[in-house]
């Protein structure tokens, strides 16, 4: 592999320059007009405008991208997250321009992205997923799924997406009647399908998910979970490893379940299967597969020192993992807050702009994955986060005590951000002293926090 | 040590501020007028404007930095280098004041940084230190000395000072005659004194360095030596870690000697031992004593894994070292390039002006140490470095490839810098393959390559 197609922005972009740069492989990054000038574009060896700002006729179009790569004569594509990285689509556009796509297989992608299947995948290697239904394609169908479960609450979910968009949490006949509707076509609407299916809500339940890798050699590996129960609307804001307060068998159980299902599936590549904990029946229910780098894989990175995407790049040319399960050890804790440009005073609006001023932090244990610089654009077309903030040290209270300190150093000016969010959640007691679960940052932490900073 | 004034500028008030974070330290920045916004001042947890932008009537003021350190209730100063770091007079007002100077005692600093005291010292301790006259006045005190050795080539070098100020070649007995006053003159207005002294001048040599650290317990280690040979008028530009090519027992012999001088001396503190291996003879004499930290300092970071400042702070804190020296382990090979805001085809002016564009490299074994970011002044001031970028590698010529590749990602624009040199340098085949001496930067590369751009 000479030449990579990065085929994204903003920080993972960087990222995976830097990857490129690590693995002496020449990369050509995609922009869209408003990109020209980014942080990642200015390290990147080459730039190819693919089109304009606008999501949907530059980092959303499969034809634009597989075009650029061919333009610039590169062997492989890398999507990142988002974007086009979980499409089909693309992978099977590569494979007939003779394009290495950075990921798993078309086959493989196709039967995790959909999560329906990916469910059955997991049924049939006895790997719990809850009860839940088939594809619904109609609030009739979809009424007679729910009374045939008959277990509220339920979730809506869409099939082909992820990222909270078409959930919607169900605890009545008639909440399905209200809301199957607006769920479907938002599905439709972000992923081109509208199928939506029921399953089981679990209320009180943490976020757990395992970091696999495979190459094509049959080796399968996981780098231990990640604890992401800190969301907002689906949308995860603080990321650790390991997953703390758990017992070691079901972290065995689950990191099993992980790589049973990468096997199953024929995984290739960096992946994520996620579940949900439920801690009170010490159990879990998979939730999904992630084909693709995940935004919170730096923690991993930080409690494994493995590189998760210099990995990425090895498998794609066929390599081996640079490691065995056996080499794979677990060191201290990692937290990674996700810096949004959003206004948390403001129901967390998205806040475009320039960053007319940008200090990070720098100490032993912090790291920060960002686009920002003094003066960088942050466009409004595309997601608000604009840095991720990591730190590692010995326990989870030293990594708590660490990013609090790391964050009192971070300085952004020119847009509003999620630091003063993410101050106030170190501080907390709760969050200190015990593993949240998923509602716990919208029913518990948010309401006085946004009482206290009105 | 709760709170630590830092009593310099640039990229080393950076890495102390860096120190002080990973130590739990607060650290309160000294900064002249022109610094109030440097990267330094933002990231240090507070300042205090200590004077206007001339250094005299700031960093180099003794009663400026004492009242500062008083005024912001600080237990300890950091000088860092250059400036009032090997002053006697600084650490003896912090002794007076309560306050810990993070160096050596005041003894101690009067033995290493007065050059003739230590000559004697290690001529005592058995270290070879070549033929050379005791402190000389006038003109006539030299012309009689130099009589006297009758061993042409001498070097004319200022008994309290270095960097080269003073310093003149001597031929002949006219040469004497001619540069004598100029140098003494330099001497009296860089140092406060005048006295020279003459020693002989190795032409062919090696500039070798061994980094010291020793503790109130009695630890004296070694981590190793640093080749700074490439140099220009005494300037290093290139600095390296292991020093390559030389004889095994050649290497101990030039490390135990450092050691030996730092007990001699009763050394606290991290220091630096420099010096001139004649490669032909496969012998060495001894330079001086740097008791400071130094710019280059972060090649034996890079090749031990040791934090040389965080070690000062500790044991300025009457900590014991954090290693032995049977723990300290030589690792891969580092270089440093110095990036000065210069130009670089006009005798290598110092540019002053604004850092329009800044962008660094990043990437595996990539280190930047800098005070620059984009918008960021380099006030004319003070010296013209204004970024270290370090690289860190399995061999030399590896090393020598990532600082190649690092290099054309570093962009500056605003002011001219010595990059395009140091790329020069990297690319050449003599500073590739062979260990330089001191001379060669000078008398063979630079001609060329002044050629080539011209």
């Amino acid at each position: 592999m000479r030449r990579v197609l990065i085929a994204n922005r903003g920080e993972i972009a960087v990222r995976i320059v830097r990857a490129c740069f690590d693995e002496g492989i020449e990369s050509v990054l995609a922009v869209s007009d408003c990109d020209r000038d980014s942080l990642a574009a200015q390290l990147a060896d080459r730039i190819v405008v693919i089109g304009p700002s606008s999501a949907s006729d530059s980092y959303l179009s499969v034809d634009r991208i597989v075009a650029a790569a061919l333009f610039a004569d590169c062997d492989a594509i890398h999507p990142g997250y988002g974007f086009l990285s979980e499409r089909t689509d693309l992978v099977e556009a590569c494979a007939e321009n003779g394009v290495t796509f950075i990921g798993p297989p078309a086959e493989v992608m196709r039967r995790s992205g959909d999560k329906l299947t990916a469910r059955r995948t997991a049924d049939e290697l006895g790997i719990p997923t809850g009860s839940g239904t088939a594809g619904l394609l109609t609030v009739e169908d979809a009424l007679a799924a729910a009374d045939e479960l008959n277990d509220y609450p339920l979730l809506l979910k869409a099939s082909a997406g992820g990222g909270g968009r078409g959930m919607t949490v169900i605890r009545s006949r008639e909440d399905v009647q209200q809301h199957f509707s607006r769920s479907s076509n938002e599905a439709e609407r972000a992923f081109g399908d509208g199928t939506i299916y029921l399953e089981r809500y679990v209320e009180f339940a943490r976020h757990v998910e395992v970091q696999i890798m495979a190459d094509t050699h049959g080796n399968v590996c996981h780098l231990g979970e990640r604890d992401c129960s800190t969301q907002r609307r689906y949308q995860k804001l603080v990321e650790e490893a390991p997953a703390v307060g758990l017992p070691q068998d079901l972290l065995e159980r689950v990191r099993n379940a992980a790589v049973d299902l990468a096997k199953g599936l024929g995984y290739v590549g960096a992946g994520t299967v996620e579940f949900l904990v439920d801690t009170e029946r010490d159990d879990f229910v998979f939730l999904e597969v992630n084909a693709r780098v995940q935004v919170e894989h730096p923690v991993t990175e930080m409690v494994t020192g493995i590189d998760i995407v210099r990995e990425q790049l090895r498998v794609a040319q066929g390599l081996p993992l640079s490691f065995t399960q056996d080499s794979v050890t677990l060191g201290g804790h990692a937290i990674e807050c996700r810096i949004n440009a959003e206004d948390a005073r403001n129901n967390f609006l998205p806040r475009p702009g320039r960053i007319d001023h940008w200090v990070a932090p720098q100490g032993a244990g912090i790291r920060v994955d960002t686009y920002a610089f003094p003066g960088a654009a942050i466009p409004p077309y595309y997601d608000s986060m604009i840095a991720k903030l990591i730190v590692h040290a010995d326990t989870r209270q030293d990594a708590i005590d660490l990013m609090a300190r790391a964050l009192k150093k971070l300085r952004i000016e020119g847009v509003p951000t999620t630091v003063s969010l993410h101050s106030a959640l170190m501080a907390d007691k709760a969050f200190q002293h015990s593993p949240v679960t998923t509602k716990w940052l919208e029913n518990e932490f948010l309401p006085t926090w946004e009482e206290q900073i009105s």
